[in-house]
Order: C-alpha cells, then structure tokens, then sequence
C-alpha cells in the first residue's frame, strides 16, 4: 500500500463545489487502494478577512494571538473538506496543527517545524481513515498556536511526506504544473513533465510562484518525490525530483522577475574591506541582496552595483546614502525600471555556449544587457522593464524549449 | 487578590465597539486589583454561520466534524479580544478550551466537563495576565474537540470558577438581571438583587432563559458565586448564591412558558404498572414529561395527562396511541394551545396559603385553571394560551413582587 500525501490550497477549497471537487480526487486515490493524509489552506479570502478583522481591533496585535486568530482559517476547510469526504461515504478524521503533531519553534508568524509526532496520523491510517490535516499551523513547546508564515501549507505537506516516509507529495494548486516559461508571456511554453529540486528553487526564487522555495528545499532534504498539479483539470503535473529523465533539453525554463530595483554606489575607494562594510550592513538589516557586480577600479575607486526587492529599495538606499558620505563617495544610483531574465537547467554546467546562445538571442531581439549574474544552472540578465516580454520569447525560441 | 471570573455571551461580543466595552469592563476589573479570567462565547451569528456553511456540504455531518469546525468560534472571538485589551495596554493571553485545560467525555456535541488542569491558568494568572479563555469548548482523552452543548459557555465560566476558586463568577449577558416576571409581559416587573440557586433553577426550568440550568446546578454543587448582569447598563446584576437576605418576599418571581403541549390518554385500565408503562417508553425515547395528572379511577379505568415540550409533541402522540391500541384505551387528546403559568419562592414551603392566593388571582382574573403541579418551592398551573398575559399580571399584582 502506497502513502500520499495530497495539499490543497486556498483557491481549491474555497467553496461547497471546489470542496467536492477535492472529495472527490481524495477518494479517487483512496480509492485505488492509497493511504491518504491531505492537507488543506484556508479557504479562499477567509485568511485575508480575518487580517482585516484583526485590523479593525488592533493595527498592531502581537504575533501571538494573531496566530491564534489565523489558524482558525484551515480548521474552518480542514472539517467541512471532513464532511464532504463524509458524504461521499468514506472514513475520514480531520486533525489541526496541534493533534497532528506539529511542533514549532515559537517564532510566531513564521515558526519552522521542529519535529512531527506522527503516531496520531499513523493510528488514523492504520485504521483505514483518510487524514486530514490543517496546513500552515502548529504549537511551540509551551503549547501555545504557532503558524508557518508564507509558502506554510506546502511546508506542511512537505514535511509531513518527509516523516511519513510517503511515497509521493502532491501539491495541487491553480495552474497545473511548472512551465519553461510563463504562459501568459510565451505563447509556446511548454509544461514540463520533470524538473530536479534545485532547478525548481531557482525557478522558484526567479519569481515563477508555483511552489514556495522553502517546501522545495525540504523536500530535496529528506528526498521526497513532489509533484505540482492543477486541482481542477486532472491532468498529470510536473514532477520534482532528484535526477530526471535526459533529455535534450539544454534548459529548463526562462523565467522573469520584475520585483527588483538595482542600487550603485559610485566612486568607492578601493580599499579592502569596503564591499564588506556594504553588505554586512544590508546583512543586518534582512536585507537580501541578489546580484553584486564590481567595476575593474579607475582612479583608485570603484563602483559597486547590487539588486535587491522593490519593497527593500528605500531601506537598501537610505542605507548606502549613508555609507556613502562615510567613505566619501560618489553618490547613489538607483533604477527600479528594470526587469531579471534568467535560464534555467541542470545540463547548462556540462554544455559549454549556453551563455552566447542566450546573449546572441537578446543581441538578436535588439535588448541591452545591464548586468549578468551566473551559477551552476542559471543565467541572470538585467535588462530595461520594457523589453522584459520580447527578451522571454526570444529567449525560448533560441533554445527552442 | 480576588479571582474573578467573567463570562460574556455572543451578543456582547459580537463587533469591534462590542468588544472595546468588554475589554473595558474587563481592564476595570483588574485595575481594581483582582486577577481575571474571561470567558467567551462566539461572536454574535458565528456559530449559526457555520452551521449553515456545514449544512451545505452535508446536512448530516459527523458530530466529532461539527465540534472541529464549531469550536473556531470562540477560538476566534477570544482572540480578538485579546487584540482589544492588548491595545489598550494591558497584558493578556488567549487559551482555546483544550489550552486551559478543559478535558471532557467523549459525547460530540453535548460534552460533559470531566476535569480542568488549571495548571496553565495558574501560571498566566501569577504573571498578573488576564486570562481569556474559549468557552464551550475542550478535549477528550483521544485529543479530539468537543463542546458542550447549549448553555455551554455559562458551563465553562461556572466550572472554571469552580475549579480556580474564584470569589465571584460573573455572568454578562443582553439582561441586567433576574425578574420577578418577563419585563416585556409585566410592566412594573422588578428586578431582583438576589435569588437561591434552587429558585433560579425553577425560574429557568420555567422560561426565564438567563441562565442555563446545568450552570445553575454546577454552581449550586461547587456554591460558586454567580452574578447576572448585563454588559452594557454596567448596572449591578441579581446575585445568585445558597442563602439570601430574608425579605418580605413570599415570591421570587412568576414565570411563563408557552412551549407546553397537553396530552390526555383517556380510559386506561386501572390496573398496577399502566403509567410505568408510558412513562418509561416516553423515557426511552427521551421525551421529558413535565406534570403528570391521573385522574381518580371511574369504572375501573382512568385518564392521565402529562405535558412535554411542543418539539416532543409528534413522539409522544405516536407513542400514546400505540399505547392506546395496545391497552385498549379510549383515545387520546392532545392540546397544545395552552401555556404553563408558575410561581417561585423559597419561602413558600414555610408559608401556607399561597397556593390558594395563587388560585384567588387567577379566578377573579376570569382563568381557568387545566393541571396544578407543585413542588417545594413552586407552584405551575395550565391554562390556556390566550390568557397567559393577563393570569401572569393577575398573579405578580397579587403578590405585590
């Protein structure tokens, strides 16, 4: 006997028919003889709804009673998810954060899992129940509600499958896999049947929202098979794993991000010490800086250029503004007009002219190439927002994908 | 330091301003140095909400489903008052009922409280926190939620000063307290500053719905001192405790209750283990029989009359003419366009004579009186629906309550 582990997210669960819908996938698998454990988000808006409750009584209410407040968004979907499966006739127990085993650190808000207790669910399954759990919720050691913070369900579901030793994560959501391309940018993106963890976690982190990069490092911790799939077509997903099938493919996706601003600091002397002083000083103000470039010095100074997230550009400014009057700089450049292009794909490390092929293309499409940034299985560009959706396309017809 | 424990119901919870005006009386209580315990209810239509929201995907659900999802109620609405009195300045904990330590039977929906760990409470409360604590709620001893019921709130709040000790267990409600008759029916009803447990309970038991009477009895057993008032008038309340001042009250109040139906099985053969018979399969049905008449024997047979509750009304007849058939009786009659009139008092069992006044009221009132039933401390008669109002005036004007 098989053991699935199936998580359904917000917009999956948000009404009596898309419950049913789900009721009905679950005991399809429980049905071809699976184990199941699901686990669910809260309904549609009811999280949002209950932040704005929240906003009425409290603009600042402690993170504490805020999660008190918010875990009562999957227990609402987990229970009525319970008695839709109900009615369909099949055995089904619903369990919270807490009576699932879910331990926490007591960084309320964003808590990372401790450990699992899983001897409640495996004497649910042991009876033949289909367990379902509440995602994005927990307890510290003080047993007080803790929640999971952004991305929280899928870690859920992920962590749940790592200690349940299951033999596939499904992560339904809304759109029904991962894509080497955004199919609203690229007409011809194609959906790809595997892709290995750490191309998802680039992906991911160059903004194709399908799975939160956390559950992806999970799962390529404790190695446990994911798959991403659509709730709502049933058609097969595309699956996460270690080491895929070769293919020809050179890359695996080309992914945009327009979240991004570029800072640079002008002028810098060019002494040691002084790149450390910048970045350890973004550092401490959780500030995450994505690509560093350095110009070759002139005049004994040198200008440093950084990216960072639209919502962390002011405080990334203000910041070098300051740096710059102590080290006597040159001044602060700053353009959010810009837009991250990447590549993506494992094979990229062992084919030599990945790189030109990519930059050729752009060249082709008449688009200036800001920065670049490379690693193992990606290429960034920075280019000029306005030439973001033509450098995708011309990106994906070049390597033909 | 005195412990007080304060329990607000649905209503006096149920928005933002609501909830300032709770957490204001509660931030009283404790500035005026007693440590506080709150418990609360569900905001205002919440339960009936997501009762709705069940019946859509399953109009029979599970009652281990239905205790998951109802129990989010109070888990949210103790929560948000938390947010209301952090903000105005005051340290405060929220706890869902298996949090504080409520460990019940197993009984899905209608649990009884089987032990409170007040570990947990005595901790916050040595911190001088207000204590919030989730009312109708708590766990049996395999982790699931359960509740308790109607009047499970007031339950909790009894219990809970039971447990904790409190010197006072303080129930706010949308009444300011007991009457000696519904004010609406009787213009210069009074209301009362104290009554017995036991007058309570016959006061509730006859339709004065302030208190349920598991809570009443609750406090009776552990002699908790309990307080009705209202949450919005900030007026004192009627105080409800073992023994009360000695007044010139022969009457605690008169109370009225239109949900009775009469039903007569008429020529029962006089013969030992006739009313064991329809009282026990009445019992085993669990129909509640309130008065019971038989009428004295005529030609070796003779009728008996009881009345139920209107909702036990089609039970009863099905059964009684079941019964009929089998006994050979003569036919059933049922009435249900009478009402119950009653009088309450402590002091009636050492004063003789009321009865009688009771009687003199309702016949120069022009009612006719159907059934008398009587009791240590009080007296109900039935009579019929229409004349309700006017026998309830006749009989508080009598007493001069």
């Amino acid at each position: 006997m098989n053991l699935v582990v199936q998580k359904f997210g917000g917009t999956s669960v948000a009404n009596a028919e898309r419950l049913f819908n789900v009721a009905q996938i679950v005991t399809d698998t429980y049905q071809k003889g699976n184990n199941v454990v699901v686990v669910v988000s809260a309904q549609g808006d009811t999280t949002d709804d209950l932040i704005t409750k929240a906003g009425e009584i409290n603009p600042n209410p402690s993170k504490r009673e805020m999660d008190v407040l918010l875990s009562t968004g999957e227990q609402i979907s987990m229970s009525l998810l319970a008695m839709a499966i109900e009615r369909m006739g099949f055995p089904v127990i619903s369990l919270t954060g807490w009576q699932a085993g879910f331990l926490t650190d007591s960084t309320h808000g964003s808590s990372r899992i401790r450990r699992i207790n899983k001897e409640r669910i495996d004497n649910e399954l042991s009876k033949r129940n289909i367990v379902i759990v509440a995602g994005f919720q927990g307890i510290n050691r003080y047993d007080d509600i803790t929640t999971l913070g952004r991305g929280g369900s899928d870690t859920s579901a992920v962590a749940l499958a790592a200690v349940l030793h299951a033999d596939l994560c499904q992560i339904y959501t809304d759109v029904d896999g991962v894509y080497t391309a955004d199919p609203r940018l690229v007409k011809n993106a194609k959906k790809l049947d595997e892709i290995t963890y750490d191309e998802m976690l680039e992906l991911a982190s160059l903004g194709a929202q399908v799975l939160h990069n956390r559950s992806v490092e999970m799962a390529k911790k404790y190695n446990v098979n994911l798959e991403v799939l659509s709730s709502l077509t049933r058609n097969p997903g595309t699956k996460i794993k270690e080491v895929v099938k070769v293919e020809k493919m050179l890359i695996r996706g080309v992914a945009r991000d327009n979240d991004v601003a570029r800072i640079s600091i002008l002028g810098v002397p060019d002494q040691p010490g002084i790149a450390f002083k910048i970045f350890s000083q973004l550092a401490a103000k959780k500030v995450n800086v994505d690509i560093i470039l350095q110009s070759i010095g002139r005049d004994n100074t040198k200008d440093i250029s950084f990216t960072v997230s639209r919502s962390h550009k002011q405080l990334a400014l203000d910041l070098m503004n300051e740096i710059n009057e102590n080290i006597g700089g040159k001044g602060i450049i700053c353009d959010d007009n810009i837009s991250k292009v990447s590549i993506v794909g494992a094979g990229m490390a062992t084919n030599p002219g990945v790189a030109s092929k990519m930059f050729e293309a752009l060249t082709e499409a008449n688009v200036n190439i800001q920065m670049i940034s490379t690693s193992e299985i990606k290429i960034s560009v920075l280019i000029e927002l306005a030439d973001s959706e033509k450098a995708v396309n011309a990106i994906h017809a070049a390597f033909e994908v």
